[in-house]
């Protein structure tokens, strides 16, 4: 097998380069990169020889896969480009015809859904920093900061106490902005009168957290309180329907059928969330169609969220990892109605 | 077309979600997404028609690819996967076999090697913020602070100033560890002696920087100085050799004879430079193999370096633009010997 979607190589050997191509045979395993990487990759892989590549990483590997009395070479479909397979090719002689083969399915990130017991205790660290980083912030939020800086200060507290980065672009959209489920930080400054969705995530040892909170600034209306307590129950459903066995789409309903009595559910136009780990989106999906079963190991956000377009939205995402005996929360920050 | 690399979306219609299949005939465009990017793809794409996709924004597009009397689909094969490819085949009737065709070269990403005076000035404003940063940190570095903590204040500094995001993990490599071309920020201690690089770049307004500046703590051995005095003199060469007509592999040349000169051609183990713009890296790449020539408008790095693996490592790379005079440093911090 050829292994080069990066999470995945870092999944497997433990380098975290920029360039592997991780070739692994029934007996041995070599993971190929370039002299930019001669101290790091012998520091940091296990598991597999470190090759320097003279020229090309991706030329070396395929040689030395097809040089060692393999017959076929599975890669993996969803993670390498059409250019990419092709240049495979290109390194192998023509009587090599036929020799790499698509996997059915992409084994090391399905492999990667079910975390073991390490995986867990830094996705645990990793979750509850980003808990730490929002009780902090609260006491900072007030109207007329501007939203960029709300992503400042939450980003320079993460790095501060140890992140590598952020998982994704933070999330700050305040007042009518909150209603873009993607609302990256602007210039614009906290209303005095509004919804506030922060949604932001820490790299840390790694692994990615990942979390929601919406709060509030002045005085609701009825209409907002209302929709804001339909947003928790839902969340609040949806995590209680995790638990091995339970299948994504069961989880998904559970959110989406409580916004559903409540007149909300065209409003919720997103799925419920996704698996999470080395990568912010991960294996499996928590959407309508997944019929995939929960195992135990897995760890999946779970984010209703209800957008009002030129009004307000809210979302309220936990992390929650399948355990044996259910759902655990590994985002304990209260997800009761807050107003500043 | 379908166009469904994401910075190559923006280029050409503005959209910046995460989900997005631009689809483009003679006389049509459509960017189809999802429901949680309703208001803001309406808000942000031009010169297309926004589909909100009911189901699948990739099945949609492609079924309005296929129904509007267009005979064959252009991809471009160094985006897509090999899944993508079998998915887009998926979404048409078996009739239209053979409707969708790799493009011979990325076509989007070569438009996008030439920078037009907008993107330019923005790409000025990217570069000089990074510049700022670097003048704005040089007063905190000294003898017992965490690379983590230098590289906390370069992004928050960089936050508070505009910036959407860093354009790649921030480097700060002190010590020995500055001989890894690649050391991401650790908990370890700025040294009493020794150097210490300084590897980053931000997002402003959707372009990137990049810009890498080595300096000293403490007094040097002769060997360090020299080293440092012949980097520096071969990214002098690389940024004078940088200009219309002259080949990638010239330019990498420039750098790497002075380096050969001094003895040092075996510890430059990477290559001279890329091109940078939405991406941190971009084409063209600035490699002793590659024969393309430069062109007015297209922004590169210049960044050779020196490192042997348990003792120190030096790198010096400034942006520049090739304009029809020459080559137009945008980083215009000194690269002379700098010591703490």
């Amino acid at each position: 097998m050829l292994v080069t979607h990066l999470p995945d190589v870092r999944y497997l050997c433990g380098f975290t380069g920029s360039n592997a191509y991780l070739a692994i045979t029934a007996n041995r395993a070599a993971m190929f990169t370039d002299g930019r990487y001669t101290t790091q990759a012998r520091q940091e892989t296990s598991g597999a020889r470190v090759v320097i590549a003279a020229k090309s990483a991706r030329d070396e590997a395929c040689r030395w896969l097809a040089s060692g009395g393999v017959e076929h070479c599975a890669f993996d479909p969803g993670s390498t480009t059409v250019t990419e397979l092709a240049l495979y090719r290109k390194a192998l002689s023509p009587g090599h015809r036929g020799f790499f083969r698509p996997l059915a399915e992409s084994l090391v990130p399905h492999l990667r859904q079910i975390k073991d017991q390490d995986e867990l205790r830094l996705m645990k660290q990793a979750a509850h920093l980003g808990v730490e980083l929002f009780h902090e912030l609260l006491p900072h939020l007030q109207p007329g900061v501007p939203e960029t800086t709300v992503a400042a200060q939450l980003e320079h507290s993460a790095r501060l106490r140890g992140a590598e980065a952020m998982s994704f672009d933070t999330i700050v959209a305040s007042g009518a902005r909150s209603a873009l489920p993607h609302g990256r930080a602007t210039s614009q400054r906290l209303p005095r009168k509004g919804f506030l969705t922060l949604d932001f995530g820490v790299i840390l040892n790694g692994y990615c957290s990942d979390m929601t909170r919406t709060i509030f600034l002045g005085q609701p209306t009825r209409r907002e309180r209302f929709t804001y307590d339909a947003v928790r129950e839902a969340q609040q459903a949806a995590v209680a329907a995790v638990k091995p066995g339970a299948s994504c789409g069961e989880v998904d309903e559970a959110a989406r059928s409580v916004l559903r009595k409540a007149g909300l559910a065209e409003y919720f136009t997103h799925s419920t969330g996704h698996g999470v780990g080395l990568e912010i989106h991960e294996a499996p999906r928590i959407a309508a169609d997944q019929s995939q079963s929960l195992l135990p190991g897995m760890v999946v956000t779970i984010e209703p969220g209800v957008y009002i377009a030129g009004h307000f939205g809210i979302r309220i995402e936990d992390m929650v990892a399948v355990r044996p005996e259910g759902g655990q929360v590994l985002t304990p920050a209260s997800t009761g109605w807050t107003q500043l």
